[in-house]
C-alpha cells in the first residue's frame, strides 16, 4: 500500500469505529495515570492466554519478547498520535499474525480481553468520577476498535494471498498462467 | 459444524474474550433499563454507517429490515442465554456477511461503534453509580468481543471456501481434480 491508501484507511477506520479528536486527547491525558499499571495489564492478558490450549503453543517460547512488544504498543495507545505511522504499524501486525499462522479470531479475542482489563483499571482510577470514567472507557474502546479494523484488513489480504499460493502449489500451476487465466476470465 | 464443535467454539470464545457468568447476569439485569433506548442506539449506529461511502451501498435499500434485525439482536445481548443457539446464530451472521460481500473490517468497526454507543448509554443510566457503570461496561464489552470472535471464524471459513470456488472457476478445474491433487500434494 502507498501512503495515500494508508491515509484513506486511517480516515475510514476512524470514522467507522467512531474515533473523535476528543478521544485521542482523552487517551493522551490518561498516559501518566495508566503507565504505572501497564505491565500488570499485559501480565494479566498473557495469563489468560496461556490458559487457552489453542493459544498457548504460540506463546510459550517467546513470552518475554511478546510482553515487551505488548507494553510498547500499549504505550502508543496512550500517547498517539493515531496517524499514518500508527496505521502502518498496525497494518503490519495483521500480516505478522498470518505469517505466524495465528487464527483470525485471536485478534478480536485479544482486543476484547485487553479492553476489559483497561476498563477495569479505569474503573479503579476514576471510581469517584463517573463522567471521566465513561469518557475514558469510550476512548479506549473506540481506539482499540479502530486498531482491530486496520489489523483485520491486512490479515485478510495476507491470508487470501497465502491461499492463492497454496492453490498454485497444489495444482502445480504457474503464477503467470493463473494471472493470464484470471484476466481472461468472464463470469 | 455439529453441536459438539459449536459447544467447543462457545467455551473457547467465552474464555478468550473473558466472559464470566457474572457478566451474563449483569447483562440480563440491565434489560429493563436499556430496552427503552435500544431503538435510539440502533438509529444512531445506522446514521454513522450511512455516512461512510464504503458502507452506504449495502444499507440504503434495506434500512428498515436491517434496523429490525439489529434491534432483535440487541434484545438478545441483554437477555441471553449465551449458549449454543446464540453461537449458532452469530456464526451464521459471519457467513451471511460473506454472501452479502461485506468487507471483513465491517464487523470489527460495527462492534466498536455499537459498544461505544452502549457505553455512553450506560454512562447516562449509571451516572451516579461508578461501580455499576464499570461492571456493566465490561460485561457489554466482553460479550460483544465474544460475539465478534464467533462471527469472524465463520466469516473466514466462508471467505476461504469462496476463494477456492473462484480459483476453480478461473482455472476451469473440477473440484474432484483439485481435491485429488490436494490429497496427493506433499510440501
Amino acid at each position: 500500500m502507498d501512503d495515500r491508501e494508508y491515509e484513506q484507511l486511517l480516515q475510514y477506520a476512524k470514522q467507522f469505529s467512531g474515533v473523535t479528536e476528543d478521544m485521542e486527547n482523552t487517551l493522551q491525558g490518561l498516559y501518566e495515570r495508566v503507565k504505572p499499571h501497564m505491565a500488570e495489564v499485559t501480565d494479566s492478558f498473557y495469563t489468560v492466554l496461556l490458559d487457552i490450549p489453542k493459544a498457548e503453543p504460540f506463546l510459550i517460547d517467546r513470552l518475554d519478547a511478546l510482553k515487551e512488544t505488548h507494553n510498547r504498543w500499549m504505550e502508543s495507545v496512550f500517547s498517539g498520535p493515531f496517524e499514518l505511522d500508527y496505521v502502518k504499524a498496525m497494518y503490519r501486525v495483521g500480516d505478522v499474525h498470518v505469517k505466524a499462522e495465528l487464527p483470525v479470531e485471536f485478534m478480536a479475542g485479544s482486543m476484547a480481553l485487553i479492553t476489559t482489563r483497561l476498563h477495569q483499571l479505569l474503573g479503579t482510577i476514576f471510581k469517584d468520577e463517573p463522567e471521566k470514567l465513561i469518557e475514558s472507557v469510550s476512548a479506549v474502546n473506540s481506539i482499540l476498535g479502530f486498531t482491530l479494523m486496520v489489523m483485520q484488513q491486512s490479515y485478510e489480504s495476507s491470508r487470501l494471498a497465502e491461499e492463492l499460493e497454496k492453490f498454485l502449489k497444489i495444482t502445480g500451476m504457474s503464477r503467470t498462467l493463473f494471472d493470464n487465466l484470471a484476466s481472461a476470465y468472464k463470469e
